[in-house]
């Protein structure tokens, strides 16, 4: 059987407040085995865009990456996000390596086509340097990403971090038995979006499809639960959303997706 | 023999400007063999800390780098001047890695213990994690740092990137036949420093101490060759120090030292 690999993406509304961040680090640090940590950005980019007083470009209500947002998305995901995050790892003995997809070239994306609407310095991601990762993988290095990948060519893309994690965990499928986490403020996907303790704890395609039918799923959980199961159906073994305590050994209060 | 090992330093004038960076990264992405690239900030963080309304903080004439110019500092060299060169490296098939010294815990250092002068979060270097720099340097990866260390207990530290360029140097002269250069805006050392032709094409240590003795070494050059021969007393091969045409093949016109 092939060894286990976790991919854990991590929510901006975690990374904003530094007490839950510190208990997700505490708790990610003692995952089992090879593992991923993906990161957003958080409003901590909205944050230093209005002290500088850049205004967010907007397009038909999308927001769009246009050169100065870019800038502020290098600075605050590559660096302040990315370098806090690794130092406080590397203080817990979990061998941290910041990366972005330019490093190593290990995440190649194209700026995204532009159809009815130009979302700037966008990236949709092309393909995965798995050689690259297993290598870094198999010498105990921890890979931390931010939300930032390049075209090959000298530019830098702003990329959806749940698409980062789902394609890390699609490309490494190959050679690990892959779990995917999506840890947020949520306990999970909630039967009721108003109660908490609504969580659905186990949701199989089927499922899935009634709930689509249905009209359960809220809107900004279908474009999550469309990439865990675009993940599943690549090849990942498990997908599991739920909020920091999910990690946690003794946890059950989560939701498990599965085929 | 033991292979050749570049470690490149490029100061903060070459970053500032867009074309002579373009043109450096050139340059240097077709350095033969193994190389590491070592690069400083520039006036973009005091640029950005001006937009934000933050005053540099000054103890008995000297820069502190109070929480404030470390977060800026984070944000700027191993946010966007890290990783706009490491995209750009790859533009030039030159497998860049950014780091800082937190990642995958490759320079230790401590916050610089307090005398006359707190300098704030400035570290020293204490240690460099060779075994995985020559790691990355066998899979033909080129890491790329910027001037921050940490402490390995979660406090990132600002840090000289001449220091970095030199103790990256020593440590890899155990593996490596290591040449270092600076690489800045000026052809290199300079009999008189009102005049660019005036270039030293080779200084020992015994021209050194003359020079110190007839006081002609101008006030910036003095910490740096105190660098360099720090660097050539613990086995570093050679140093070199020039402007970016060093780095080119048929160059001749810069400073060389040697014990």
């Amino acid at each position: 059987m092939k060894p286990a690999l976790s991919v854990i993406k991590i929510g901006g509304n975690i990374i904003e407040d530094s007490t839950e961040l510190s208990r997700f680090l505490s708790s990610f640090s003692r995952v089992q085995g090879p593992k991923i940590l993906v990161h957003g950005g958080g409003k901590k980019a909205t944050s230093l865009s209005e002290k500088l007083g850049i205004k967010p470009s907007m397009v038909k209500g999308r927001r769009i990456t246009d050169a100065q947002a870019l800038e502020v998305a290098i600075m605050v995901y590559a660096g302040l996000v990315n370098k806090t995050i690794v130092s406080k790892l590397q203080a817990l003995q979990c061998n941290a390596l910041g990366l972005s997809g330019a490093d190593a070239a290990v995440i190649k994306a194209i700026k995204r086509p532009v159809k009815s609407i130009d979302y700037g310095f966008a990236g949709d991601i092309v393909s995965i340097r798995t050689k690259t990762l297993l290598s870094f993988l198999e010498t105990g290095l921890v890979p931390v990403f931010c939300a930032l990948t390049d075209d090959g060519q000298g530019q830098l893309l702003n990329t959806n971090a749940d698409t980062i994690a789902s394609e890390l965990a699609i490309a490494l499928s190959s050679e690990y038995r892959t779990t995917l986490y999506y840890c947020f403020e949520k306990p999970g996907v909630l039967a009721n979006v108003y109660d908490e303790a609504s969580v659905i704890s186990h949701i199989n395609k089927q499922a899935y499809y009634s709930l689509l039918r249905e009209k359960q799923i809220s809107e900004g959980m279908l474009p999550k639960l469309e990439n865990c199961f675009h993940a599943l159906d690549h090849s990942v073994h498990k997908v599991c959303i739920g909020d920091i305590t999910m990690l946690q050994a003794k946890s059950s209060n989560f939701t498990t997706l599965t085929l």
